[in-house]
């Protein structure tokens, strides 16, 4: 059974209380409990965190170096201002899918650039609440496929 | 059954010859098969389309316009170079998901900025064969929630 | 009677039909049907071709070199995009203006750089399906007066 | 009966005696006598105003917000570097064309940009003293159909 | 008692009667109005001044070099474009507010430059018509502690 | 009564005993003290908070989002690098006000980008300790027409 | 006789009373009686206007056209800003002479770059009340040279 | 003996007829002839193609992989735009020069950069006519050499 | 005896057990063990600090402006994008050198640019886990001579 | 009598001789001639140094510390690239001016750029061979008033 | 007998001892000696000199001004950096030809504007030691033709 | 025993007598003859050459890969300018130190940029005379280790 972190950036803990145009009505809790299901349906786990805090995040990922065999990460904001995280996805070595609910592409220009998404395997952006499931999905066939 | 348009740009009826450093070692036909049979099992049917040819393309988008309820694309190098495409894609309104066998963001600088982007509902890149079925789900899933 | 041609680039052949908040309701046919009216009232008679391939476009204006005495061109997408269609206009030597149906200025950053307008007479953007007209008014002044 | 502003900005009252390479041989007088004629035919009358001063020019856009229904407006050099005249003519609200004689996009860089264009319905340039005329009948058929 | 030249730029003539989505329904006279009974109360006594011309707001600085002890600016479009006008306050020395109706940095790229600020004490943007009053309560306050 | 989150970002805790050039001679529990008692003056209560660390300080506007009717930030440094307070004010949807005591703008070019400006009601700059109290005087009068 | 326009523009009326670390303690007037005389030594005459309005500057430019020999020009802060100048120059043809007192490329770098240089047929900067002189100099050698 | 494709692209077919300034009298048929007898004296065998298709020319270069020992390719304006024949290029592997018949860097700016370049083993441009000869021979020799 | 804050940023706790290319097989234990020996044979202490938290080095830094008396800084992924950091070190005024085990300017472009080292005194990088001894025989030599 | 050095840089031995264009059909050492007529005339004294060599030019400003009262410096193509010559006019400290024969500010873009300027007391260009004397009585009058 | 310079710059008489993985194995020595052979049966002879400074360099243009029919150049890092060259070059008017042994346009950024190419006839990069032979060849066609 | 090579550039030679804001008041040989009794502590010897001349820097490096162990250089502003500088170390493949006396990134922004670093083992700046000391124990410790 493949372990996964999924990991959740800055201002997702709002998710389906507050901006629904950009990131639907479901809340976190609800994405990550249907995510659970489907991860175990193929033969996954996943171990959820979430924060606000650059610092705990980068913490997370070296922690995950000791247990899990792969990450789905939407950092939010840092995604488009953090090179702390993206040494860490690089230092720790895991495979790495950079997920985002909205189209990144079709919002400001500055959300354009990913300093993760270079020391990621891939990108699944778009789907909302599914973009989850879609990259824990091509996460794990890549892992079994590895 | 809902009917899906895959689309490849240039250079993509090489996959599988040709610099699997990129691209990986699986042809361009093994992956439409396995994507059909992928689409059968999710009620869907595909039909491909590959094209050198910038005009073909937009032709192809078009067409689909009379039929189609998705488009799974991978517009290869036209990507970051086609502004005819993105209005092709923005003029037939169908959903779009842009996908990549590579992680694009991993190579040269030009092929970072995505021209198509902004007017598909998301993007996928870089798992390689599998980005085209991972795509395919999501773009289902859209569709199936639209 | 002068003799021009009328050339049309990707996508415009779904005029009328798609988008109408920037392109009208008028169809591309009906376009051309009233501005060959204009044209043979002004004494003058358009040749009309449009194609979603650059190619194309780039060999019809080679063409016209042997019979036009000018070019209308609204090459849409491929404006910003293509030396190509700049060098063959600038090789045939035609007097050509350069046209779009809406106002390509307020629209975004790169609608605003065009390879043709430098080697084009002048160019007319923003008055939807009469910008043709207008564009073919000034076209046959700057002929009547060369 | 529609009534029009044609309003030209700085060192347009030289035209016909300076620069005729860029701006041709006839005068801004003859231009606007010869504009009347046309206005006039086409059921339209003109009211012209010239002046070196760009605050002047924001005057004349202020007033003609009690009597005009459209402006032609050829600003020469401010078109480039005023934004006071842009918000002018947003303010206002007329429908107005930017017109210029020459063909300003093969010409220096700086005069690429345009502070209007983006406030403005269209554009016409390129066409020497035909520009107003031509400008004006894009303005006419415009409001005609608003 | 403290003198204020409050000094506002092209357009805001306007206020209260165009696009009040960016400026509110309240006209520049009943803003002025208002304006000169908070500074009494507040034992100041402004000289409201208006222009459209970039000159007389340059002319308008330079005078108050000989009564004023500050100046309120809403330049504007100058805003961005003025390098006459930040010469001018540099140049007399006066304490500067530069004010803004809108936030400006809300709006076009080009409305985030500001040529004055830099020469300014402090800047106040976005409070609508209370922006002069939040201004000038600031530029008291500087004026008292100096 | 109107309760107002008033949020520091960092270094602001060393306010009167560092730089007072940049920054003046008093310290932040001074200025805290009387913007409370001009807060009670009319008729609003301000609850302050300080941190260093950009995830307390998004923690902050989340919580704010259940009691404040608004917020007066100084992000300091945060202001030019954080998307992360960025979202979390777009995404609490509370009227905030981006505050700084010296003029950033006559300061390094990287001080002159605001992330936060764009999702606030307005910018208030420049006035020293005075600047927390224009900015609260203009959000409740914000707050108050609202 | 020799006869030049010396134009000074915005701020310049201030000379020898505001800054003097940038311009010097000499007057306006002082520095235009001196270039007087300098002029009469040399068998030439000035004739000297200052406005702070961008469009009198133009206007005088045009005026110069039908008396002047050559024009030295110390357009101040629309030396940076415009077009208008520039196309006003260009359009007269007489020699002209950019002159600053202070040395303009170890100030801001938005005053690196003049509009005007490109059409004059030198430039003089940093000799303070001398530049005059000096660019004076420049230009009679030229115009007797010519 | 070696067999080499030699490619040329858009407008190339108007060689000898139009803008001698820049490609000088010679036809391309000329060119081809007289480059397939100095082939033939180099014991190799030119295959040429010439087409105005983006499209066309990415299908040769495939084709050329079945039977070619190198290419001389003048992509002519897509040099500078196509990121597909880049991709083309690379993905045959086959030693490729680039080549110019004028100076592009004599030129716009926007034939200084070349999207084919970096996977070319190098570039010969400038010697006109001559220019294929030179870079027919200088392509044989690291074939030799390979 | 001088007493030194040696701060390490985010993911340098991995040190010796990751990217042994980029930063050697030293830990970090081992790395602070080899100075602290240094330091003492040097007449001074050493007090070591790593977080992954930018606001607890900015925390860390205020702390030390109560004891220290320089501070030896390897700020890691957040010397390039911290303002905060840079802002704490210039408040607390303590002599700081900015340290990198890397050559930073032979890796990534966003990684040449250096938030911290202008208000540094200086800057010591790529001789591995010698870097910090360097820049601390460094900082004691400006110490000794302050 | 004031020891002044004027300096000449790269390619200036050919004036004259070369390029008559830009650069007129005076020679180097008739120019040099002249101005040691007129220096000798304005009771000051010049030694005259070329070379092509930007480390002698160096050199030879190092030189000058010891015995001029300023230098009259036309760097030509070291202007633009000499990062060596701008801290050595520096270092000596000696006042001087940047001379050109031709308008540089009239030709290519990377023309525009001094290194230099921004050390120099002024610039003085476009008088052909005159400009040396121009330039030499500017800094004459400054070294006077000094 | 065509008489032609070869021109070599910095580094480049360390070929064949070092990096030979950009400059293959052969000498500066055994290079010329070739291309003297090549020359020779071509009914031309060719002098040559390479210095590291780049004073020298533009000595021995000017020197050639007297003798040579053309330049073969390979100024090295100077092609880059140098407008010295660029200006020796265009003002002794020869028909240059750049060359270089590797292909500039795969290696960084910086390498890839050249200076001396808008004043040469044309360009030969990467065919290793090739590039000169290729380069005299086609210098040698166009004294011929000229 | 090391052999080390101490390179100084251009306006080194000035130290201790000019610009001590930046530079110090230790002489050039004062900072040698310090550095030579330290590297005989540390059992090496160093040779030290200053030039002013880009082509003798580059000759230095070159002689150097005779019998240098590594390079300690100090380019002064060929730092910024020089490419052959940095071909040069790349080409002989020692071990060398990039090193200022002044801290580079505070001054200005050209300064900013090294084409020298990239191809440095690391950089040491800031520390007036101590750099050099710095910078060669930084650079023994990484022979040693070598």
């Amino acid at each position: 059974m493949r372990r996964i972190l999924v990991l959740n950036g800055p201002n997702l803990n709002l998710l389906g209380t507050r901006e629904p145009g950009f990131y639907g009505l479901t809340s976190l809790e609800e994405i990550v409990d249907e995510l659970a299901r489907f991860a175990k349906a193929s033969d996954a786990e996943i171990t959820h965190r979430q924060s606000n805090h650059e610092g705990e995040l980068v913490d997370a990922i070296h922690d995950a170096a000791g247990w899990a065999d792969g990450i789905v990460i939407n950092a939010g904001a840092y995604t488009h201002t953090s090179i702390a995280l993206r040494d860490a996805i690089a230092a720790v070595g895991l495979p790495t899918v950079e997920t985002h609910l909205s189209n990144v592409h079709a919002r400001e220009a500055f959300r354009h650039r990913s300093y993760l998404a270079p020391v990621c395997i891939g990108v699944v952006a778009g789907f909302g609440a599914d973009s989850y499931r879609v990259a824990l999905s091509g996460l794990l066939a890549h892992v079994a496929g590895g």
